[in-house]
């Protein structure tokens, strides 16, 4: 009993930061259900108090909540104990936020929280940032000027004097993983978007980024733009103006990378089940959703949201706030519980909290 | 056994033509492995003799082959007889086209074949046209001036002096069918195209269409064109202005239309499994790969494109000419078999056949 438990000797051992996105929505009640199982050991919230035990309430049964003033604590206590690291510079009537509505508190704490999770990570304090969800158009009405998590964590990351870190969103499940070139903006701007750069970048970031889960030469597929990726140019010229000349590139530097593909079969193409084994790795998707639809298809329960290119380890669930189901304590933890899971694999190999600073 | 089937006695009971498709790509062989089947029956192919005996030779072991001069004639041959209607006006050295190429030839016989099923249909000799897949670079290639089967149908079902029917591409498989807003052009158009009269003209059309498989008002989801259905004007403004209020349009005629919905996620909410019931009937897209990426992402063994419109049944397989096995014998006819069931199912109840004319 005496055995030292070898993630407390690895980046992974640090405490794990899980932020409580907004509090209008689900976010504090996945949190508090998440706390109930065994998995939440050595995590702690970046929250508040007060919501985090009206969450605790809501959703039912015995959940002891401890206030800790750092993330160190939250190794220190009992299982199924909520730690709460109270954020500050959070509205003092936060409380009176209405459930299932867009509030400016509530976005305005949902930032606050973030900022000071990515603090930590850039004190090497915790192992890696679970972000519980947040709504964009909260964030807008606090006059926070980024449109989502990833644009956020990209800024909040970026090294006085130089450029922002190149971050790409990947979504993945069991059976897919896709990256995205472009996310949280219209499709127009998306097709303005893209460029030679940004599909090389992003291409970069996946190869890169497949060696946290272990592959060092990782499949990697590229969906086109345009139906049947533009049928030789019958359908819009962006595949052979912008998109193979970045795949032609990126194969140039030794990434496995292939297509432009027909966006309509790629997915099917890469997709890994116990009975389908996937020609790819990773699909890299020029929209949104062009990628988000296929990973999200099967059901959202397992679905992980991870930014890549940044200096430290951030996974999320892959669902919203969901203001229809706020406060019902009806809310699924299983998604929160998988990017808990992933961001724990990613943190036991990644150079981030040990390598950096 | 002199019990006379029903089949004959409904416009279902008439002969279903299948065409041949791309003489360079897979649809000779799996409509030669799809007659050795029993679901066959009644089913004849307009194509070329020597281009399906050659099928039947590379998909391997017996097959009788009969040149037939009318539809009624396939309604009299044995089982397991490929009837073959020869059409008229193919390249006499057809069978010289490349295997797995686009080829002019090949082109123009595909679009050949279409014509003249489609002047089958419009003389009440058929009940339903089941298309092999065709190539749109071939169809090009042979000047034919549409980019894919249903631009072509519409025009052909066109009445002289009338505007084209309006008609819509639907993919359908066990779990969900989605009618697509714009196809066949590049992702840049089809944002254009977008407008109030062709989302009405969509939701219409399906809302029709959904009789034909004994729902009389079927609900529609209606998926949005940007991320998040563009969070409330943050991510674009097509949802507000032109998606919503066609959706509130088409409920005024007492369509039940609804959304527009995050395309990332209406898919998986309207999927229908065993242990799922989906939310809704149908879900429209705006585009193409919206659409047709959570059909085909389980598979396409089993989806069938469904032209939605015309005033004769349309269906096909929803996978493509496969260039890279053509020749081979390895292609799958499943997605066929789906389609030529899918066009009996919506002939027997649609009054294309018996009414029209």
């Amino acid at each position: 009993m005496t055995a030292t438990r070898s993630p407390q000797h690895s980046p992974a051992g640090l405490p794990l930061a899980i932020t409580q996105g907004d509090v209008c929505g689900i976010g504090p009640e996945i949190i508090a259900k998440f706390f109930r199982s065994a998995d939440a050991a050595g995590c702690f919230v970046v929250g508040d108090m007060g919501v985090m035990r009206r969450a605790a309430a809501w959703t039912g049964g015995m959940l002891a909540l401890a206030r800790i003033d750092t993330p160190a604590d939250a190794k220190r206590l009992p299982p199924n104990c909520l730690a709460v690291l109270q954020a500050e510079g959070l509205a003092p009537d936060l409380l009176q936020a209405p459930i299932g509505r867009v509030d400016r508190r509530a976005g305005a704490a949902a930032a606050r929280c973030i900022e000071q999770a990515v603090a930590l990570a850039q004190r090497h304090e915790v192992s890696a940032i679970v972000t519980a969800p947040l709504h964009k158009e909260a964030l807008a009405a606090a006059q926070v000027a980024f449109p989502g998590h990833t644009e956020m964590l990209q800024a909040l990351a970026r090294v006085p004097g130089q450029a922002p870190p190149a971050v790409r969103m990947m979504l993945a499940n069991d059976e897919l993983r896709c990256v995205l070139v472009t996310i949280h903006m219209s499709l127009r701007l998306a097709i303005e978007a893209l460029s030679f750069d940004a599909v090389l970048d992003t291409l970069r970031i996946a190869h890169q980024a497949a060696a946290a889960w272990g592959q060092t030469r990782p499949r990697i597929a590229v969906a086109g733009l345009n139906p049947h990726a533009g049928e030789g140019g019958l359908f819009g010229d962006e595949e052979i103006t912008t998109i193979a000349p970045a795949v032609e590139a990126a194969r140039a530097e030794g990434i496995d990378a292939q297509g432009p593909f027909a966006p309509d079969t790629v997915f099917m193409r890469a997709r890994h089940t116990a009975t389908h084994h996937g020609e790819f790795d990773i699909v890299v998707a020029m929209t949104h959703d062009h990628g988000l639809i296929p990973v999200k298809y099967l059901g959202v329960e397992h679905g992980v949201n991870v930014t890549l290119g940044l200096p430290f380890v951030r996974t999320s669930p892959d669902h919203g706030t969901a203001f229809d189901i706020a406060g019902t304590g009806r809310a699924d933890p299983s998604s929160l519980a998988a990017a808990v899971r992933m961001a724990r694999r990613l943190a036991a190999r990644s150079p981030g909290a040990a390598d950096q600073g």
